[in-house]
């Protein structure tokens, strides 16, 4: 910090902070179709009604459209506007599918997508092929042909498919970003990341709270437990890498002159859910006969282009406190 | 904590420490050629005449011979006896293979190798060949094969081979270790550890005094400079990983049960030596052309046959805090 006055490193990170804004307002004026952005949302469980939340505090920004399968989220996201103030949106909720209807409405300019994991690629697709820029939770694919299919598709639209990974925007992790560009650390040599967060209450719960409280799943479950915990059940590997690989790539220079050349990725045994399960409810509950496939501990080694390494770790299963575990090393 | 009283946690702690203290003189009780243990010393170093100074504090041991070809070391260690009012030991000198006739006299219990890493395997084969026990400094092997070698000729000899990795009996490492006994971390999962180490001031000097004060090394630098640094200038990967697999080996009950099954290792550039030079001497002294092999940061993963996974880090060319970066993780 010695090269650069405080008042200078503070007025250069809020300049970050600003370029960096979640609605790129000014980025869209050109194709505006009103004088306020127009925002339809896919997903209005827990997480959708936060977007909705944050944006309706604006008065440049008006969610006209929602769409869910769940009348209950629809009917607790309908409270947001209540509270907020604010007019009714349209309400797509005819089956799985109704979403393609939105996503052709003449009047929205963009669509955030807050669906379970597995619809945030084809949601995107259709946004994109409709004519709408796409705001899209993470993970935002699930296969590498996926990732392709998004920028391909974003590139022969035009229309920006953002990842909303909220973890770039941290404040202490833009300070480090700027430091970063201060070259305050030299040049990079490695970084170390990742989302180390005891989900198991997450991913269990008693199908009517959010977290805790039992340990059901699935049908039986509640918000994120009825889908995001069989991921946990059929799938082994980082299944949750952009709160740690986001801001790193953006250090990096990812795609902006550097590039994630190979990685591995390793994973320990799975213990964490079993033991929950049988520790919360017994061995003769149903859900302790489950087996996992996702080991508890994963670990990912990035190399980078320009040589740098990246180590990512993700552990949701494990009594631990929460971590980014980040560190970023020049020389 | 809660399940076990400090007073029962710290007298375990000392049994554990008991049991494995660095001259495991019980052991050997039975095979001793007199009442002290005699001990030759192969290399006189700096890491040598510490040895010998430890040793050298016990009345029930012996270093009755030792070997070097650097006159000016073997002056140094003989210092060390002075001060510690003991008797000068057998010194052979006479040239690099001088140690293959010290190793065939009779009155010795065992062999102490602290010489460059390259002589480590060589030396510990001919002293259990010649039927010496031998304590060998790390890393005790460089090829897998030497590694192998060491196994073979211990087992067909029935001589010990014991690794002096110090960092396995710190009193923290030690402790943590009998936490994992005690199982207070559940099932381990998953351990991180390794080498941060800002060596760059141990890999150059003037070659006069050990460290820094110059960007000299082979020839012209002084102790480790001497040889260490080729190792940065002709290899690539973890060069010295005992330190963190070391203890973290112990906790996993590796080779007691467990073994490491795969490993995979990644390293980034190379800046931290050749910055070094150019900052301390200038782009214009011949050392600043010189291209070392050795990426400044080596990630290691490595998978256990017990599911739990291992990450070593390797860091000994950057400016940073010294750090072993421990972790333990379990259920």
């Amino acid at each position: 910090m010695s090269r650069i006055s405080r008042r200078e490193f503070v007025k250069s990170t809020s300049t970050v902070a600003v370029g960096a804004a979640i609605l790129p307002v000014g980025l869209l004026r050109g194709s505006l179709k009103s004088e306020r952005v127009r925002i339809g949302v896919i997903g209005t469980g827990l997480r959708g009604q936060w977007h909705i939340q944050l944006a309706l505090r604006r008065r440049d920004v008006e969610i006209s459209a929602i769409c869910d399968i769940d009348e209950g989220m629809i009917g607790m996201a309908l409270k947001v506007y209540q509270e907020a103030g604010r007019k009714k949106p349209a309400i797509y909720r005819k089956g799985p599918e109704d979403y393609l209807n939105m996503v052709e409405r003449e009047d929205l300019d963009g669509i955030i997508i807050a669906t379970p994991w597995e619809w945030h690629a084809p949601m995107a697709l259709a946004a994109m092929e409709a004519g709408m820029h796409v705001g899209v939770e993470v993970p935002a694919a699930l296969t590498v042909e996926d990732c392709w299919n998004l920028v391909d598709t974003s590139e022969r639209t035009g229309k920006f498919c953002m990842i909303l990974e909220n973890v770039c925007y941290r404040r202490d992790v833009m300070a480090v970003l700027n430091m970063v560009r201060k070259r305050l650390f030299g040049e990079l040599l490695h970084c170390q990341c990742g989302y180390q967060h005891d989900l198991r209450h997450v991913k269990f719960n008693d199908g009517k709270q959010p977290y805790g409280g039992g340990v059901e799943f699935g049908e039986k479950g509640f918000s994120e437990a009825r889908w995001r915990t069989n991921h946990s059940v059929n799938r082994n590997g980082d299944l949750y890498p952009t709160h740690g690989a986001g801001p790193v790539s953006t250090m990096l220079d990812i795609n902006r002159g550097n590039r994630f050349v190979h990685l591995t990725s390793t994973a320990t045994q799975t213990r964490g859910l079993h033991k929950y399960i049988v520790d919360q409810a017994g061995e003769d509950h149903p859900n302790a006969g489950i087996k996992f496939k996702l080991g508890d501990v994963v670990t990912t080694v990035i190399k980078c282009a320009g040589g740098q390494t990246v180590v990512v770790s993700h552990d949701t299963n494990s009594p631990r406190p929460y971590s980014l575990n980040f560190r970023v090393q020049g020389t």
